[in-house]
């Protein structure tokens, strides 16, 4: 970096802001996008590095270093707490690693209108709990609640474990201070046309958020749990589709397939609790120790590849496991006692049998420990990676179908269904798989998600329900766009026509 | 016209499909913006006149006509069924009026995703009717539903009378086909980042929309209506909130102020039925005859302006009608018992008196019929026209006491509050006035709207709510939109930098 441009940037930062330590850069080369995982347990840290990396505290410094990067042409890429898991933070080409954590206080609440007012660079569990605190709920909590950021939220469109109930990011944010690729500092809400839209999900390729405006809830009076058996995953899956379309809204949907359910259910067990009595889980217990079962599992995908799958895939179904549908309603006594009820009825005209409370409290007990699972798929020499895709509900079994045939000699599949709206629904689908060495390990990472993504967009699925696109999906969020990129690239163009927005995300492609 | 451009338009349209004759063209001069209405009182009726009526049958027309369009330099607007009230589809410079209604089949409904598509140019109750036939309904019930088309709800994001539960048209649309102003065909939805909501409320000077997907719902099983009474409108302003913040989600709800409860329970009687015992309504009853109410109402505004408002304002306070708010709840049965149950409560709880479901049954009977009683204010020499703006729940009542205020001098004002939300309200004034003749009502007119307008901004509202922008509000909306306003400009230049596409609309100005 040319000296007067390092000046320049000390001078709107100052030194404690500014870093060009090898450690940091570094830390900062990647965030938990899986593949970058694959590289760095093969000892390559560094294969997406900034050349420094910037703490601005306001939109004010922000607007003056996006304005220095313009005159000198150096590309700048947003960084929050680098939970991404689509490589949406790593520099393709060098420049900025800007982090937005120096942005964290919330600026105000009111409970009369029910918003906040919080800078982006919060952390997402500390925003909650000071909302807690004042008797309020984002109502937002994604499974990286304890190390992710607002901006992060608003880059990705996030949504949270009670989105059926609270929505995802993008409709709990009423307006945003944003800081343009050109510098610009704009106030954008939700004017008449809608712009604020274009920008949330953007991934820091039009601009940063610096403040938002966000939607805040009085916390819940009640909260009612309910575990209910279905036998098959399509019976399920209609099962959450007729309680919607009745009206009601759950704040937790949770379906999981025939294997995901036999890994739910026997991670299921509260500490120093008896379990009630639940004949699938009790069925399973006697089969595998629960401590066991997860190792046993991933071993599958550890010895067995390619044909794990299908192995996997049998062993639940022979087991009787069925599938599990987890809700929860929040609110007013009175009204979540109706939902419930309504909701139950739907499930029992549909065979669905009701387990009672524990499944669901057992979830709720751990329903952040997943994510800190998959590392050890890592440490045994494994991966694994998660895909959220969306879909109609006309489309949804086939689009489960479609997935894992896709990857059945590649990986082992178990799915989940955690986001229902209206017209359809999402799967969250995690594949765990292994290969001899990092090359290959690296070629069937990519093969996978090749495999993947191509199965549902034939289908008619999106490229991404909540996790985002970075460089992983780029490509394939344009096949999804078609003609409408255009509207996107035309915002670029007037902003940032030089691409030095968090380059290669979404798929803008450099024009010089 | 040059000739071998009207032989091009043809060549795409046919004949029957394009029009110079002086009838259409002054048919298809104004819309319903009051301010044409009294210029057409006064004989003007063709100040924005179109040069040619063309009604394209799909897409690829369109987008032919818009590219012959972009080649000569022509201007162009969009026209569904004329029914706005802000000057959104005057021609000011000219050009073709391009009329969608041909473009009107439901192409299909799907009940198991919830989604319809549908061609724009149907008209509104066409839409709802069709798919009431098959137990759908989209929810959409705006007063001007019998002259109105879809494309016209899209681009002025129309609210409907159920927008509490339903959403407003932005909520319903789920994707759309779009003929951007360059004359190219792209199919926008909502994938990440949203740029439908872009073109959702641009009004025609982003593209038309040709095709959309809409989401609809089960007929309900149950509809009930409910009346309650509260001593003044901040209360009941209140309820709503408490309401709302409770996680009740009423279809209706329509807070009235004083001057608007004693004309609505004047109106509220069934024909041919008695009238459950109602303390006000038979207070008002013996006092004014029910048909000779509106006259009497309006005969302020015609005789006694300026000083109207005072006395407009006072007569209903001294009759005691108070403020009355209609709710009503539709779905599942056990559901909309729970939530009226819980609803009362807290009206209850906040001094409101039940006033049984007659108010709100005598609501819904004649619930379109206000919009065709205006005209006849225009018959009898004054003018009226709506303003409906938004705003947080903190700044409600400053807002509805400085549009009060800003008016008090210019016209008889009266309020309701009908589309309510989580974060705040809107607020549907409704102002009549006069004045001695043409040009001094076109002058009171238009200082009406600059200090309603001025009012509302200055109290941190928004400058429509369902309405739209048209000319009227064009200037407002810019100073609304501030910064942000530059992003709307970015797409405006990517795909119209002529600015071709409705000219004047949304404050875009010409730079040639």
């Amino acid at each position: 970096m040319e000296e007067t441009l390092r000046q320049s940037l000390l001078s709107i930062v100052g030194p404690e802001s500014f870093s060009e330590d090898p450690e940091d850069i570094v830390s900062y080369a990647r965030d938990l996008w899986p593949r970058t995982t694959i590289l760095a347990r093969g000892g390559t840290y560094t294969s997406y590095s900034s050349e420094a990396i910037l703490w601005p505290k306001d939109a004010s410094q922000l607007s003056r270093i996006l304005k220095l990067c313009n005159e000198h042409n150096l590309p700048f890429v947003p960084f929050g707490a680098g939970s991404g898991v689509c490589g949406g933070t790593v520099a393709i080409r060098g420049g900025l690693c800007i982090d937005t954590k120096r942005m964290n206080r919330v600026l105000w609440f009111d409970k009369e209108r029910g918003l906040a007012r919080v800078e982006c660079g919060i952390n997402g569990q500390i925003l909650e709990e000071t909302l807690n605190r004042n008797q309020l709920t984002l109502g937002h909590f994604p499974s990286s609640i304890y190390c992710s950021t607002l901006g992060g939220f608003l880059a990705a469109r996030s949504a949270g474990q009670l989105s059926t109930k609270f929505g995802k990011m993008e409709d709990m944010v009423s307006s945003a201070e944003v800081v343009l690729p050109d510098g610009s500092v704009v106030e954008v809400g939700q004017e008449r046309p809608d712009l604020l839209q274009a920008l949330v999900g953007a991934e820091g390729t039009l601009g940063f958020f610096t403040q938002a405006t966000l939607r805040v809830h009085p916390l819940a009076e009640e909260r009612l749990l309910r575990g209910i058996k279905f036998t098959d995953v399509a019976t399920g899956a209609r099962a959450i589709r007729e309680i919607l379309h009745a009206g009601i809204r759950p704040a937790v949907v949770r379906l999981y397939d025939e294997l995901d359910t036999w890994m739910a259910l026997a991670g299921g067990k509260k500490e120093g609790e008896p379990h009630e009595k639940n004949q699938i889980l009790e069925a399973i217990k006697q089969r595998v120790p629960q401590d066991r079962l997860m190792r046993a599992a991933f071993s599958f995908a550890l010895q067995l590849a390619p044909k794990a799958g299908v192995v996997a895939d049998l062993g639940p179904r022979l087991l009787g496991a069925g599938c599990l549908l987890i809700l929860a309603f929040e609110g007013k006594k009175r009204l979540v006692q109706a939902e419930e009820l309504a909701a139950l009825d739907i499930a029992a005209r549909l065979g669905g049998k009701d387990l009672g409370r524990s499944p669901g409290e057992a979830w709720l007990q751990k329903r952040y420990a997943v994510s800190y699972r998959l590392s050890k798929v890592f440490d045994a020499g494994a991966f694994a990676d998660t895909m959220e895709i969306a879909i109609t509900w006309n489309r949804l079994m086939p689009l489960y179908d479609a997935v894992r045939k896709a990857l059945q000699d590649e990986a082992v599949v178990m799915a989940h269904f955690s986001h229902a709206y209206h017209e359809g629904c999402s799967i969250y689908f995690t594949f765990s798989s292994s290969a001899p060495d990092e090359a290959s390990s690296l070629e069937r990472y990519d093969r996978i998600w090749k495999r993947a993504l191509d199965a549902a967009l034939a289908v008619g699925a999106s490229t991404s329900h909540h996790h985002g696109i970075g460089l992983l999906k780029a490509q394939h969020l344009r096949r999804e766009l078609g003609t409408g990129g255009a509207l996107l690239d035309a915002l670029k163009h007037g902003f940032d026509e030089k691409q030095l927005s968090n380059p290669g995300k979404l798929g803008f492609t450099r024009t010089d």
